[in-house]
């Protein structure tokens, strides 16, 4: 017997049908002799809507108002699935974030949960009754609803898991788990059986969004094994997707997990700038006070006493960004300003870097060979990031993905 | 200086400029100087798209999640209200059933109102503050999501106008008022400035369905004033509907207030039961104990010591009906049953009958001198109500509005 919490998004309870295979799907875990509780997204587009309504009646909306309006959509869920789970002849019941309750901080928007009382849910579910909870959702201190922001509800999932000591948190999506690269790009991609909270959090910060960020952060915390399925695979596929774990629980550890891209970013190069102690700090402390979040950084010294930054923002920032280095440009005294959005960035990811060497070499050889211009790089611990033409995407992931040995045999 | 409680339906509030124009009326009643707080329905449409959804799943579904779907309707309306209230400049802030607390039973699904608390939206409301209270739903005991059954909103309306001792409770339909009868059949049909509690129920509960019975029920018993105003009409028609109030506020009592017609009654005659002491309890206990509501009943004796039983039922409760006659046969010992929906209930309301003789006397000359036959008759102290053949009903109508002086000059 395990307790495992279900969580399914609004793709995998899209309208009745969908939550009535949910409901299955939950019935045979229910028979495999487990104890389940279920957290579920809002129907696919209802949010939207919701949200619509609300920016169409004023741009810059109370978002204490908002989040009541768009917690509705978990809410419509919660009740259809436990109705539809009773049909099955199951015991559930449906709990808002109230009522569970979900306490979160007062950010109305993107509010961080604080606490979850596991207590009732626990005696509940020892007792046969599957909790079906809203996720997205919880209560601030003033008794007012709170949302947790766009993909809120994985966080919710973890979270719950977590409070009720899960054995095992499954996240169903419209992927069936997660793979060492894109299969758009790479047919012999290979979907991982098992990846380290620390890779995951890597690869979905540089754009394989298969779990919102934060609550990969919170697994690793609460050290939660979080499972990702499909929603729309064969029943039997359930322990066939990919399980992230604490790094200890993955024995042969890869050199590399992945490599995942980015075709978001733009490079912005800030022109013969006065070589001086605290230029950096001219350039990227007005940026950092507009909330511009800066990524990759590179600097290049000429000759004749000046020197070029350049860095890389998300392309939805690249306005942003120009206004704020206009109006900064006194103070910097640059020339000019060079923009690029015709960038890709390419990740290498994997714990094994950390104790083998020559990782970043065999990217920087390996583009080389194929002709592909490095233009800025940046390395973390378990991550070596460069900049490309976009162009060269397809043809720098599929080699790297052949490089490092990934290809599917 | 007033203290107004103002309530909108569902077709009031069935979109987004609809709900604009809620806020732009309830910023003019705050504009004459008033306290204001106010109570809506779901957006037309909505909440029968959610109970299509539970029905959909399950036709026997668990009342709780119905109201945990249901009520989401509300939610959102408030919400969405306080935003347009806000953009108006107007401090506004949603309650749900659950915040304020509306205390309830816990008969989901058509659950009554038990309490409110209005001391901390008094106190609001004191300090500028629009309390946006969402109709239809309360909390029960156990902290889970009530409804109050369909037109639950006036009844939200009228308890929470009595909770924060409002001077008056306005709600806003699709009507302007009151009238002495239907004015698609009487276009000379006048507009009541003032009709009591009393007349009112009568009126409700014949098919005159303005407010639902509960809420002049409860407006009665805690004495509050309500008008009923058009949502669509002009500004300044605001003090132009009808207000509810005591009878000891009416000064010149009409004798007859008003005409009700209802065309879905249905005449069910037992034939040849035996006369016998207990045989009336032996046809409507059966019909008692399966709920079945019966309206008007008459007796005719015959020579052969047998007699016919006849009476009404909602022409949506005739199946049943037989259904269960037909089973109590041998109990009962009748002949055979004779059915009939091919009739009119007409209803003449007026608290002046108590004083004033004749009243049905001049009904029934009125309907033989036009040659409609009666065929059941009932009375009550402020009420008395005819049966006659559907095709009869709106010469009827007008002859006993022109018998009774009712007719605009």
């Amino acid at each position: 017997m395990s307790r495992i919490v279900m969580k399914f998004g609004g793709t995998s309870v899209a309208d009745l049908d969908h939550i009535r295979n949910v409901a299955l799907r939950v019935k045979r875990q229910i028979d495999m002799g487990d104890q389940v509780a279920v957290v579920v997204s809002a129907m696919a587009g209802v949010t939207n809507q919701l949200v619509g309504w609300c920016q169409a009646l004023s741009p810059l909306h109370d978002a204490r108002e908002y989040d009541t309006v768009v917690a509705t959509g978990e809410q419509v869920t919660v009740g259809l699935l436990a109705i539809a789970l009773q049909g099955l002849g199951i015991e559930a019941r449906s709990w808002l974030g109230w009522q569970v309750p979900v306490m979160t901080d007062d950010a109305h928007g993107t509010a961080r949960i604080q606490s979850i009382d596991g207590t009732d849910l626990i005696a509940r579910m020892q007792a046969g009754q599957v909790p079906v909870v809203a996720g997205f959702q919880g209560v601030g201190s003033d008794r007012r609803i709170t949302t947790l922001g766009r993909g809120g509800s994985d966080t919710s999932a973890v979270a719950l898991a977590a409070a009720v000591h899960a054995d095992r948190c499954d996240i169903y999506t419209d992927v069936d788990g997660v793979y060492t690269t894109d299969p758009r790009i790479v047919p012999r991609a290979r979907k991982l059986a098992k990846i380290s909270y620390e890779e995951m959090l890597e690869l979905a910060s540089v754009g394989a969004k298969v779990l919102q960020t934060r609550s990969v952060e919170l697994a690793m915390k609460e050290r939660v094994r979080v499972a990702v399925l499909s929603s729309f695979g064969a029943p039997d596929d359930a322990s066939q997707g990919t399980l992230l774990v604490d790094e200890d629980e993955i024995v042969e550890k890869e050199v590399v997990a992945g490599i995942a891209y980015a075709r978001d970013e733009a490079k912005v190069t800030v022109k013969h700038v006065p070589d001086r102690p605290g230029v950096a700090a001219a350039v990227f402390g007005p940026l950092a006070e507009a909330h511009v979040n800066v990524d990759m950084i590179v600097q290049n010294v000429s000759d004749d006493g000046t020197t070029d930054m350049t860095f890389t923002v998300a392309a939805t920032e690249l306005p942003r960004t120009l206004v704020v280095l206009e109006k900064a440009r006194a103070a910097i005294g640059y020339t000019k300003l060079i923009t690029d959005k015709d960038v890709a960035k390419i990740s290498v990811v994997g714990m094994g870097m950390r104790s083998h060497a020559g990782v970043a070499n065999k990217i920087f050889r390996t583009l080389a060979e194929k002709g592909i211009n490095i233009e800025v790089r940046s390395t973390s611990e378990i991550k070596v990031s460069v900049l490309i033409k976009q162009d060269y995407t397809e043809l720098a992931v599929r080699a790297l993905h052949t490089a490092y040995g990934l290809d599917a045999s």
